[in-house]
């Protein structure tokens, strides 16, 4: 299995070419899409998705891909975590924290592009020159000491960290995801909720960038009061803003990175 | 084969988790994508394409989602359609509607969850805890007596059915679908016509809820008169109101759902 | 492995409904979707994307379709192309433009239909009917022979050529292609610059339909100047107008199709 992510979106020819590749060069291969709609250009956000996602794959060889500095000197990167995956793609962050659910990073090396790369690279398509070529390979049975260089795994760029602090009766935190159907996913989990004292209470004040309601916690989405956003802790385990059959994205006019305050109603 | 179609959007990492869950139960099977732009929260109208695409499909085991009720007390279930197939969805009426030219509805079950769901169960996110699980168990072989408890096909949800009323020289009927091109998919087809004796006509009035004209039929898209709304006989066996290399429900200002009448012109 | 690509929209069930009737007729076969994005109804735009991604895919039978002529006197035809492939379509100009990096066109028939097709046919929708049919049996061993009557390879209807004139310090061309990230694709290559004059130039000036600008040129999206258009040689050898995490088509306000002239700054 090669799992691949990217943020080329949904029915991209990138997608397409890329694919092409990997069965070109691994024919027996199964190509295994993650997603290719991973918020553009942010390492952040698409890391976050990825960390949610990886624990749910086979163990795999993975091409992830969000790449704003293709071409330029940052490097290209293969990362063995605990779990045995082996993650390829440029050193800008995704991949560590891609890793964190599947055993973290156990080691990593500087891809030897002259060996492992399509005949010809271009400066703006790492994914068809490089990583999937690479995953490719990795999925055909090239361990992972031949793809080349180690590199110290303190040496990685790293991710920005989500916001989150904690206070009694506050928690302030950070829109980490708007999904297809308009949930905002929160950067706070039910340990955050006891801390700050909230977790027997039924609502909790929203405070966002453009106004402030309060949120009921329902279980499901049937269950939040018709029309109204609320809060539910969702299938990844991070608290979201919802509305039933509606975006609470919308609704809120907040997005991806705004800032969200959760205060005590007593 | 698992067929897999769902309401979560093209790309999404929810459909790209489902993957790899099955990819993880079972290594062999092949996932067959039928769509994942079903029509949000809409029982009938995401039934009514899944039941045109099902008899193109290979015998299968099928993860068919639609689930606004996910989390609550609404059934999960497994239904055999004597073609051979077993659905997997939730108890809403999705099923036994796209089970309707696959045979219809066989035998149906309600699957033991605490048997065949992952070892974690969310509220919201069935598809990848309960569905897609169950159905890669059937394609690795486990049998339908073996997924649950037998129910009474007549206890099943069923969606609500579709508007078509025909009178002489008349047609009420809904639009059903409105595909990606802009195509609006109407409830009715050519014994519908025959009924109302509309069908030696060349053209028919055409009333929507904002406003009228008169559409000519045409075998073709090419064959309708230019940038004006038509009548065509799709490749499902639906009448549908196009345009040629544009969006009819654009131009007619027509959604899923809109209440469209069509009357004789003589 | 069969090549697919289509203008049917990302996660269409159009696309699920071909892929089932690929998997029903060839079950071993392996899907290879190279997009389903490709520019609604226009044959030149899609044939370009197509050309250059060809060269990626293993050599295979592809079905590749975009057919506003669907159901009209057009022909349906197969293509063999230099490198082996075998690609299936209407005659619209698609097929022979997208083989031209695979070594082009080295002969053609028009498909026995009657033969070929599924038992029921629609006119709208040939991809299932029998294109994708068609494909799937080349890729179960059909030889190129039996699959229908052969024809003049010069009785190809030919796509519409893109712009592009060349003439001292000045290249006329157009907007080939506008993918997902805003990325503007235009019909000049560096032989085209090298032929103007403009080889040596950091910077030209580039004139739209909506106004003009001077870009500069650069080797990746990062070195571009911060928040503004500027050149770049893109993954498949074709200049572009590009914005650093950014929609050049946007900020210009043109689109596929649209007149581009690129002139000398001295």
């Amino acid at each position: 299995v090669i799992v691949f992510a990217s943020d080329f979106g949904a029915g991209s020819e990138w997608v397409g070419v890329c694919h092409a590749v990997m069965a070109t060069i691994a024919p027996q291969s199964r190509i295994l899409d993650l997603t290719h709609t991973l918020p553009r250009f942010d390492v952040s956000g698409a890391g976050m998705i990825l960390r949610e996602a990886l624990p749910y794959t086979p163990v795999s060889a993975a091409a992830l891909v969000v790449d704003p500095g293709v071409g330029t000197e940052r490097r290209a990167i293969v990362l063995r975590a605990a779990r045995g995956d082996v993650l390829v793609g440029p050193d800008n962050g995704l991949l560590p924290l891609a890793a964190e659910r599947i055993g973290g990073t156990a080691a990593a090396a500087v891809i030897d592009t002259a060996r492992f790369q399509l005949p010809s690279t271009s400066t703006t398509f790492h994914a068809r020159d490089v990583f999937c070529p690479v995953a490719a390979r990795i999925s055909s049975g090239t361990p992972f000491e031949e793809l080349g260089t180690p590199i110290d795994v303190a040496t990685l760029v790293r991710a920005r960290p989500m916001l989150l602090e904690v206070g009694p009766g506050r928690i302030v935190c950070e829109a980490t995801h708007v999904d297809g159907f308009g949930n905002v996913r929160l950067s706070a989990r039910p340990e955050s909720f006891a801390e700050a004292g909230l977790d027997g209470e039924e609502a909790v004040w929203v405070l966002t960038p453009s106004g402030e309601l309060s949120a009921h916690r329902a279980p499901t989405f049937a269950a939040l009061d018709s029309n109204r956003v609320g809060l539910i802790l969702d299938s990844f385990g991070w608290f979201a803003l919802c509305i039933n059959r509606g975006s609470a994205a919308d609704r809120l006019g907040v997005q991806r990175g705004s800032r969200i305050e959760l205060r005590s109603r007593a």
